[in-house]
């Protein structure tokens, strides 16, 4: 298997599909979409991975809809794929052997919000930034952060994380019951909304993360959060990277309760100031925040400076005022597409490794070394709190050589963060590019045993088909 | 079903166990017990249902042991249960159709601590207590605490939690990675050492409150934290139930840190005075816990102390001494024993359910009523901070009116639970006890979808049958 020759999967019955499209056709008029650029839309558009388009967009409005949905796929073992933003980076949304692709965006509302339980339940086609604006008159936020505006069915979806996991979690951590149609047609609630139980086996946390390949989730309960009453962020460059990952290692040690603690490569910080006009010092930095009490922010804020100090980071400047903070973060979150700033007109693939922290600035060195060797351009920004850090290394499609200087790097960078017993991604998923990479990653045993479960509940492999792990 | 009448599963071939016994014994020797008081004391001891024992009780040293033994008896088709302590509460340690229970307390040791990544390795069969001794030196802790000092292989496999859950999350959010055996033999590690990762289904969840009926835990990977630099304890009596759930709900929602806050009601203090000779003022009390710095607990001890006077509480005493904290504390974990001071003689069956937390009062207020109406005795402790509480109803087993009552009183409460949107058990699990209520808790797909996944994992059931649910 290669990162760019998908999975072979028998195709669906082309009669069955046809079936199917005229059915969805017939039954949701204009909101079963077939023209060629919404399909290919809905396929995949952050990567180079080979666009392959469904054969019918879908938008269904109610859990209802899309149980109709499901049983008529079912019916003709045609495949579907769930739809949500389409922000993800693995070919998570391309339908590789056609199908119907069901996107969630119609499903977009607040059902209910309950701020004394601190939690919310929503449907799955709600963005993030969505949910945040219509919560704030409540005084409650939802934190999770992965700088796209993604929808949080696609978040759920993919166990996404973010900027602020190293204080709030991730997705795991913060899901509290799902909603889900099953291949078969069949709603399952995962949980009911107590703040914990042992009532079963965890079906939550098996959606989660599952890449909609168990099934479509259609509600979601998620924690939320009061929004703190005082932040402050800051910026501090230190002489090196591994000087900004000791302090960063000495930061979640001591306890410190840093709510986003991120690392930007030198590189990465001329993309910044290219791409956002910045002018910062152009070596390795770390970007953090604080959230808490006005008093505790400041003490927060204080002991950080002293650890960086200790390693020779500085100065460390740090902004309260929102708009200083807005700009920093809107800058951050644009990593992505200040990297194109450094190579203007290629293409890149975004990728994540994820180590234990111990091992960081070994990892995020040894990779330099490489980047250097090679001379490939690949700029780092990390969650380096979770150990976790993201490339965005700029080819030119059109070269095969660099192509293939590429993919022999992004093995090398998965060997690594693998030999020091980390995860092939921390956070973007698996879907059709990173699935040769989980064969390394876990023993033949636990890959049987992610199939049994993808068996069990997709007996004839029609949710989102190719993804994950080999049927 | 009945709670006391268990599932009615097919017996194993009487030959086939002779078999898996004699080679037991043969292979490991005096590691092979087939005494009736050690195969008693492996069924079940902390509640009255029917003893069940194995047939066998078997004590592997290693991974490869447990492979060998569940090799052994899936070659045979005899069940197998796993045994930690013997501490959970629902029946999870009865054999109902006998096989080898398999105790893993001599599988006891920490296999490799991280200090500078927060996690620890170990095996299955170290106790919380031992494990917290053995890190002591690190500056180190593992802070889930259900009270008994049970194995970490169980805890895993109840999804435990306990009194300081409302801070530090359940096993649930502190399992990292886990080894397990599966019920072929296959040994499967669920994930890596890196501290996220969205490479797969989270086998690591799936196993964690499985109560061993997909595998046997033999190495796990846990979270640790910073012994805290302060802590401070104390107690505060409320005029009533309501005022003390209501100061709870303001002191979470206020975002304040607590570590635990727990609620006595007045009958439950009074066992803790018969029981501990604490002399405490025989009202609702709730005992809180912060961890912090030095300044940090003495705000939030005072911002608590502040909430309670809001609802009438008062007045809040506190405990920095490690010796008058102990005190308190030991007095809250002895509550189940205390329980007992209030009718000598007379058995009990500890159980707990969980509701979202802007329904426990109105939940606990409800189970008041229905105590005095009934006439039943039964003390509540409660993890309030999450909505879970206890009930420890006081009952004379020989007495089939008594038994009777508590019975239809025990129907009530789950009823109540699942009402306010509750889960029939927090943290103590289904095992046998509960598997009835499960099916209130749960609608039918959702049973389907568990069942589908302990079919795929253990098509002949032979890893402990008869728990969760019907097969």
């Amino acid at each position: 298997m290669n990162a760019f020759t998908p999975v072979t999967l028998p195709k669906p019955d082309p009669a069955a599909v046809q079936t199917v499209v005229e059915a969805l056709t017939a039954r949701f008029g204009n909101r079963a979409v077939t023209s060629k650029a919404v399909r290919e839309q809905h396929a995949n558009t952050l990567t180079w991975l080979p666009v392959e388009a469904p054969d019918v967009v879908v938008y269904p409005q109610s859990t209802d809809e899309v149980v109709e949905i499901v049983k008529l796929c079912a019916a003709h073992k045609v495949p579907m794929v769930p739809f949500g933003t389409g922000t993800s980076f693995e070919g998570h949304t391309n339908a590789p052997i056609g199908g119907v692709s069901i996107d969630t965006s119609m499903m977009n509302k607040i059902i209910a919000v309950h701020p004394e339980d601190l939690d919310v339940v929503i449907e799955p086609g709600i963005t993030r930034k969505a949910l945040n604006e219509q919560l704030r008159d409540t005084g409650l936020f939802f934190p999770i952060d992965p700088g796209a505006d993604a929808s949080l069915g696609g978040m759920v979806s993919t166990r996404a994380s973010g900027t602020n996991a190293v204080r709030y979690g991730t997705m795991k951590d913060n899901v509290m019951a799902l909603k889900v149609v099953l291949p078969s047609g069949e709603v399952v609630t995962t949980a009911r909304r107590a703040k914990k139980s042992s009532a079963g086996y965890d079906l939550t946390r098996l959606f989660v993360g599952a890449e909609g390949t168990l099934g479509i989730i259609t509600e979601i309960t998620l924690k939320l959060y009061g929004i703190p009453e005082a932040i402050s962020a800051g910026i501090c460059p230190f002489p090196s990277v591994r000087a900004a990952c000791d302090a960063t290692i000495m930061t979640i040690q001591s306890g410190l309760p840093v709510a986003r603690i991120e690392l930007a490569d030198a590189m990465q910080v001329r993309a910044f100031n290219l791409h956002s006009k910045l002018g910062l010092e152009e070596k390795p930095m770390l970007f953090v925040e604080f959230h808490g009490t006005d008093r505790g922010v400041e003490e927060q804020a204080q002991r950080f400076g002293e650890i960086a100090k200790e390693f020779g980071g500085g100065p460390f400047e740090w902004a309260t005022k929102p708009e200083e903070r807005t700009k920093l973060w809107q800058a951050r979150h644009d990593a992505y597409w200040a990297a194109f700033a450094l190579r203007p007109g290629v293409k890149t693939i975004a990728t994540d490794v994820c180590v234990p922290i111990s091992r960081l600035a070994e990892c995020v060195e040894e990779t330099h070394e490489d980047i250097e060797r090679t001379g490939i351009l690949a700029p780092i920004v990390g969650h380096v709190g979770d150990g976790n850090f993201h490339l965005t290394p700029l080819v030119d499609p059109d070269s095969p050589e660099e192509v293939a200087v590429m993919q022999a790097f992004l093995e090398r960078l998965v060997e690594r963060a693998l030999k020091m017993e980390g995860t092939c991604t921390g956070e973007h998923g698996v879907g059709q590019a990173k699935m040769k990479y989980l064969l390394k990653e876990h023993p033949a045993a636990t890959l049987d045993a992610m199939r049994a479960i993808k068996h069990a509940f997709d007996p004839h492999n029609i949710m989102n088909p190719g993804k994950i792990v080999q049927f």
